[in-house]
């Protein structure tokens, strides 16, 4: 077994309770919401968001059980971000599958993603803590932001490293940095660990994004279950794009925006790629999602040495060695 | 002035406040939600539900000056639905002007609605009040349900009335109602005139919806700011289609599906409007709201005469009396 099938495997219980809540709330009297959302829910998500919530709430002293309930809050608000985003991309695929809009539609697809927000809110409300309240509340906020963010960046050349590194800290990192500290909460750990919990998740939520923004030029196209290159064919500036642009000659700049204008730039994907391997841009982007774990791992160091801990650093590093 | 008119400017001072809270709270460092939400709120909504809670408020002892407040939470919630709409109906036009999703396209529609929603809880929280966090929470979940059901109906020939009720009162009703109770909350009135006030939104937004559907297609068209027939266009079973398809003859209904189903039935409007008139569909849905109508007025007898219930009553009306 991996490491990581390791980790999986020591919190399998805790995850399993977590998917029992996850089905519990989908008990909606309207059939088309249960079904949409079982669809998308049910479909093969990793659940890393759940699973760095239950291993942060084994880092405390003693752990309030409703960090189960928590466990479905932040993967219902992570799958409502999925249902939009794959409207907002007319995506046909999601982890191998059709995308759910291609079943039920885009109308269904915003609903149900509108549901499963809204339940989210209701359960966090229901367990009367308003740090937990207060923090939930603000990710969310943070992470429309960040997508519109992105959106209005749509096409843009001339986008910054440090620009798009502020976009995917506010559409990604933020819940998994909240994940990371309610579940601190929920295991009663000190405040100035919940703090390090929370920078550790926001670090890794970056390093996450940066490799999976990675992987959409150079994954394994069978395991990651859909085409590469649907970043740039939507316009999306991500890291090894904005490296590229930033090192590349005039000219090559020039074919390059020429390409992505055309609306059909994966269709010339090889001489992308040929490119980012001369100017090393995939490989900086390596670099920097890997720079981003160790900053991780170092926030952990308040922490003693603990199979928790162990769990926590070798998530860290799947982040970056997956290559799917 | 009309009766109405009056009322707005009897709160006038409350609503210029709501307002100046609806704008400080665009203040997100993505210019482009500043810009599409700004546009839609500030083009022209009739702040129904600020109103009422603003009038609501005034109907107890004290008022907690939060209620300002309050009025751009429900607004922002209302605005987020509307953008969500729009794209859901591919809405062309709202109140006369092109709708959001045509100047600034779907995706962008989707995001500031989420936006708009999130930062509706985020003030929510900030109030540090649990009743008012359950009470919006779950209000804004059987909104979404209210929606997805509708949806899940589209063509449906055979929806009744009782389920067509239903989900009005999810998708409608329930923010109207709420609304009022928030308002009573903030004006610490009695726990049963807490329950008066959500009554009277219940039964006076069930009335507010039944009147909207017939408008659809019997208002003065340059005063809607719309084109007739858009619902029975979208495959929309509302109450005047609904009674209709009930009460004509099996070839006028066959007719009637096919002309749905041709996917441009409003071309045909006026035989439709022929039938409607023939079997009084149009009359008896007008009964129904006004029936509503009154229930609501009937829950407000517990409160003794003031002018703010007289305004209450006032607004009730108005909901059926309006001809746009």
């Amino acid at each position: 077994m991996t490491d990581i099938d390791n980790v999986w495997f020591r919190y399998k219980e805790a995850l399993n309770q977590v998917e029992g809540e996850i089905k519990r709330g989908l008990d909606s009297e309207v059939a088309l919401i249960n079904e949409v959302a079982q669809y998308t829910l049910v479909s093969g998500g990793k659940r890393i968001r759940p699973l760095l919530l239950v291993i942060c709430a084994n880092m405390g002293q003693s752990i309030d059980k409703r960090y189960l309930l928590l466990g479905s809050v932040v993967e219902f608000i992570h799958t409502a971000t999925l249902l939009h985003d794959d409207v907002l991309d007319n995506a046909r695929i999601r982890r191998g599958q059709p995308a759910a809009r291609n079943l039920y539609g885009n109308q269904a697809s915003i609903l149900v993603g509108d549901f499963l927000y809204t339940r989210a809110v209701c359960r966090v409300v229901s367990m009367e803590n308003l740090e937990m309240n207060y923090l939930l509340s603000f990710t969310c906020s943070k992470m429309t932001e960040g997508e519109t963010w992105q959106l209005a960046h749509t096409s843009d050349f001339n986008l910054t490293e440090e620009r798009y590194l502020k976009i995917i800290a506010y559409k990604t990192a933020s819940l998994i940095s909240a994940s990371c500290k309610l579940g601190g909460v929920m295991g009663s750990v000190a405040s100035e660990e919940k703090e390090a919990l929370y920078s550790f998740g926001h670090n890794l939520g970056i390093a996450f994004q940066v490799a999976d923004d990675t992987l959409d030029y150079v994954a394994d196209k069978n395991r990651l279950g859909k085409a590469l290159g649907q970043d740039i064919k939507e316009g999306k500036m991500t890291l090894p794009l904005i490296h590229l642009l930033s090192r590349c000659q005039k000219k090559e700049k020039e074919m390059l925006i020429e390409l992505i204008q055309s609306g059909k730039p994966q269709k010339d994907l090889s001489s992308i790629l040929k490119l980012m391997e001369m100017y090393g841009s995939i490989s900086y982007a390596q670099k920097r999602a890997a720079l981003f774990v160790k900053k991780a791992k170092e926030k952990l160091r308040i922490f003693p040495r603990s199979t928790h801990k162990e769990a926590l650093q070798t998530v860290a590093e799947y982040v970056i060695l997956r290559d799917y």
